[in-house]
């Protein structure tokens, strides 16, 4: 990227018929798109989004709405395409790729599942590490495989797994100096009298390692499976300068992991949307992130970041294809 | 549609493999698609936009930061393809067509523009009634032919004038009862001197009839003729049961002048983005509307309305194509 590559994009936006300004945060999101390809013409048009499953050992502490064996459930429907992430990515163009990567239950040994488990589960971090250390090297370089594998201009991670809230709630509080109290939020559903008992348990989860701890420690003690190979991956897509769509709560988590591991990574984040599970807003505010879409949801599996590709793609394609006042025969203001 | 339709649609979201409500404002919006279709399958496949254009006697008072001969350009670039509406249909797979309905400097005679002018633009409402009383029950008229014809699931409806928001804001000044101060914003870009006049303009131009107005009045005394057409146009549409996507600043004042003529007009209508334009905000709370998008668009011709299109898509496809807990073995935790 030459030094007047910043003066040439702007100019390039500025001249398109239309005032200057108006098309919004389609213009930001323009002007990230050629900045990571270093290009005024850049490619915006193939996509895939991964979903990593794993199960998770909190779970069994009773923090989470639905039992654990959802998990696996959950994998065979999106393996059978009968899921909301199914049904976005083939609304979106959007190729979509499942992830075993540490569910209850062995090996699905079954097509439109790719199995690569690091263990059947993480433990319980309530009562020690969640992952071991070597478990989170190879989720880190598993995800990191996969994040560069393939063609892609943008990539997506979502996820799937039951309790995966709780341990994206630790990885907020103990990365960001947050109280329990403060980024706990229902996950899938818990009432009133489950959301006490979580943040209970979260609480005494963290008690359970004092002091400051780097981003390293705080995905083995609290992370999960498949937060660990979001977490690779994302950091390897953006170094291969692929645009990385975060999507809620936990992958915002693995995304705040990524940068504090890899800083670099943040130029290529794109956040999707603004979660309604409550500690949403802490994790993006820390990232300096303004998500494009606000919709209430609070499902996971990269559902929002598949709602938002159509507005990457036309931000693209309003660098590409719109004509400037000089070629349209426009008179321009200024 | 039966009296039972709504539990029987709410089940049919609520069984869906997602903890309930977790997909927020896309349930919304498929719930609302549903009911207008009296359909638990609804088809939303078809979407096109008509951009109507016409020119403002108001521009030659000084209230835009484009000259009026641009409107005229942005016909042509339309036609062509170059302009952010033609770039944003393609991406988003919508049919455009693009209607002169009172453009300066007679037909257009040329592919790709539908001549259906009411005259050679608007009158200025600063020294008499924009439109004639026969030259607004036309605009209504050919407006509603338009929004019955073809065979389309959603139609949205933009506009490109030079002075529109001059327009808009009068209606919305005059509907709601609302001071112009409130209302009135920057359109394409007038600067705080720019704005002051502008300002200064619409309110001499409603101080010119005074009283209440019926709505047929307000869009005679301060409409245009682009603004004419969409009215009629979202009336017909929503009567035909089509979605109909309201777009920024301008669009919405139309869509209130609509739904003042024909309030069953307001089920069909979605709400597609919240403009940057300063009115705006007061004119969808009138309605009670809650955009889909927040990206600080302000340019019209659609281009709001086609980002938003991807959404609605997908919002019938969740209901149509998303597995049950049942279908695909999945736990419930109800």
């Amino acid at each position: 990227m030459t030094r007047d590559f910043p003066a040439a994009l702007q100019t390039r936006i500025d001249t398109k018929t239309k005032p200057p300004g108006s098309l919004g945060r389609i213009e930001d999101l323009a002007a990230q798109i050629a900045t990571l390809q270093a290009r005024l013409d850049p490619r915006m048009e193939r996509c895939q989004l991964t979903i990593f499953a794993a199960d998770h050992g909190l779970a069994d502490e009773g923090v989470s709405a639905f039992p654990a064996e959802v998990t696996r459930q959950m994998v065979l429907n999106f393996a059978s395409g009968g899921a909301a992430a199914n049904v976005f990515a083939r609304a979106g163009g959007v190729a979509l790729q499942v992830v075993n990567a540490g569910v209850r239950g062995g090996p699905f040994a079954t097509e439109g599942v790719l199995d690569l488990p690091l263990g059947e589960g993480t433990a319980s971090s309530l009562r020690g590490p969640a992952l071991s250390p070597d478990e989170s090297t190879r989720g880190l370089e598993e995800g990191a495989r996969l994040g560069r594998a393939g063609d892609w201009d943008a990539m997506a991670f979502g996820e799937m797994g039951i309790g995966n809230t709780s341990a994206a709630t630790l990885i907020a509080h103990r990365l960001l100096g947050l109280p329990v109290a403060d980024l706990v939020g229902r996950g899938t559903g818990v009432d009133d009298k489950g959301l006490a008992r979580k943040q209970e348990i979260l609480e005494r989860a963290s008690a359970r390692v004092p002091g400051t701890l780097s981003p390293e420690q705080v995905l083995q003690e609290f992370g999960g499976f498949e937060i660990a190979m979001v977490t690779g991956a994302m950091i390897a897509a953006a170094k291969a300068r692929r645009l990385v769509l975060v999507d809620g709560f936990i992958a915002t988590a693995a995304a705040l992991l990524a940068v504090r591991m890899a800083p670099e990574t943040r130029a290529a984040l794109v956040f999707a949307h603004h979660s309604a599970e409550a500690g949403h807003g802490a994790v993006l505010a820390a990232l300096g992130a303004q998500p494009l879409l606000h919709l209430g949801l609070r499902l996971g599996e990269g559902t929002g970041a598949l709602l938002a590709w159509p507005l990457v793609k036309s931000a693209a394609a309003m660098l590409n294809e719109m004509a400037s006042f000089a070629e349209a025969g426009v008179t321009d203001k200024s």
